[in-house]
């Protein structure tokens, strides 16, 4: 691995993290006799930088609830979720908790003790509860980012590293990543100066990253990319394209406006339309979502059957 | 106050709790015999959306370390602080803390039970203790923004609310505002595409708020903004035409890399350096800036004597 070209953010916190994650986890054969699974979420915006000492930057917008909740419901599944997340955004099982929990959720008694308020102690420590035990027992690994320099090389990092799990490992692509920047070469070194009048800024587009991922980084893993468009007249069609152009064995199609409520799973062979059911007591449309990725994960590795141990 | 532009959530965060946080006020004349003195800090960057339904947006840094900060020593100063900050960025009373103290402070006992580490149980019962009493006393109100459409809203009408105050009111600029911006009639509606090769964008200047918070918002206020630039040799310049062009009383010059540690504040008759002196136990630049800053605004306050009750 080309360990030159990394940040010293991910030498500290991604590869000696991600090295004692695989030592420390538990043997690959699992209590149903497979290989372990793992999946690796990608969650939230990356930014791009307009500035080599960086004051301002562009930004993709992103809470990255989708990717917090539905690490929930991997880990519940019984999969290794490696949570690769822009810093700041939803954690995963305290995505009920208010935005700042500990000055809104915890009161001082005689200025000094403090104490759950009553209504939320059940939901704070639930949260504390299950996010410790997930990352105790092996189960959750989390990883931050803030630019799109950081989230490509440790996705890289990630994906070689977990190669020799051969069809046993997901990518779950839900990061909203940025298709424009500035190379870092023909970006201003000092802040750019307002007083000249209106900004002209050329952005490049970034290199597709999806054909690398399937091609050399992980050729046998299920990968799941994500398209998000908030023209739906656009969404279907753009959606089936990135699945073909880029070899995805899903590609998860969702509207800006109604991504709570629905999304559609595109697949070379069906469009599967998936919904949140609050009658049938559903709460997250990423309950039933991450149920059919499942099942479609055991058919992808039981038809590359050669990697199961 | 024309309330038809204003947005919904600045109805709703904003004015109800501007209009009740003065209701609850203490009555102006304080311990000190003169009339109550009240600083708004603004804190953190604000955002500049590039699509109506936005997907991206331009963003400024801002951790919002300086108005955290500030902010504490501001209430110890004895100040009603209007804390007017970007979502997500640093709390008063909170800074020393982790990122995400909840996950990272808290331990589970028996599964349900939670409990501070011991290591930072001093710390988080401190951060609750103070913030809560400051909220409770009135000496501290939080008002959170995200675009550069609701902070220049939300500051007009802090402005506006405390003009009554004249010279007793401050305002400490220290948010990273947009220089540039997309205006929103020429925004385009959907999520720009990224297939057709390189974006070119062009963004108009945001129209200078500081001529108008002098003028005609609050024309007696004690007025300081903030420059901060990445090259030195262009930071002092900036800051004297600031003062001068937008009749700031003071402004507070930093430069990106050292601006934790030293600060020049820019008056009419003199630029006096500001440091942080970690031998003298000052833990903060915040620590003698803000001494500097009230002293002065007493100044300025006996020097616009008729408004003193």
């Amino acid at each position: 691995m080309d360990l030159e070209s990394t940040t010293e953010a991910t030498q500290t916190n991604g590869n000696g993290e991600i090295e004692s994650f695989f030592n420390l986890a538990p043997p690959l054969r699992n209590r149903n006799g497979g290989a372990r699974r793992v999946v690796c979420v990608t969650s939230g915006g990356t930014t791009v930088p307009l500035e080599q000492r960086c004051v301002r930057y562009i930004d993709n917008f992103s809470s990255g609830h989708r990717g917090a909740t539905s690490t929930e419901y991997f880990v519940k599944a019984g999969y290794a979720v490696i949570f690769l997340h822009r810093r700041g955004t939803f954690q995963p099982f305290c995505r009920s908790l208010p935005d700042d929990p500990l000055l809104e959720c915890f009161e001082s008694i005689d200025g000094s003790n403090i104490k759950v308020q009553d209504s939320y102690s059940e939901a704070v420590e639930r949260a504390i509860a299950e996010h410790h035990s997930a990352v105790k027992k092996g189960f959750l690994l989390k990883l931050p980012f803030t630019t799109i320099f950081e989230y490509l090389q440790m996705l890289r990092m990630i994906a070689l590293s977990t190669s020799n799990l051969g069809p046993n490992a997901m990518f779950y692509l839900a990061a909203a990543v940025s298709d424009f920047y500035v190379p870092w070469q023909s970006m201003a070194e000092h802040k750019i100066q307002s007083a000249s009048g209106p900004l002209n800024m050329q952005l490049a587009q970034v290199p597709k990253m999806l054909p690398v991922l399937r091609q050399e980084w992980a050729p046998k893993a299920f990968l799941i990319s994500f398209k998000l468009e908030t023209d739906s007249k656009i969404l279907l069609k753009k959606a089936t394209a990135a699945l073909e152009k880029y070899k995805m064995d899903m590609v998860v199609a969702n509207e800006l406006l109604t991504r709570k409520e629905e999304v559609v799973v595109v697949t070379s062979s069906e469009n599967i339309t998936v919904r949140r059911d609050k009658n049938e007591g559903v709460d997250d449309v990423e309950d039933p979502l991450i149920q059919l990725l499942v099942g479609r994960h055991s058919t992808h590795i039981n038809t590359n059957s050669s990697y199961v141990q």
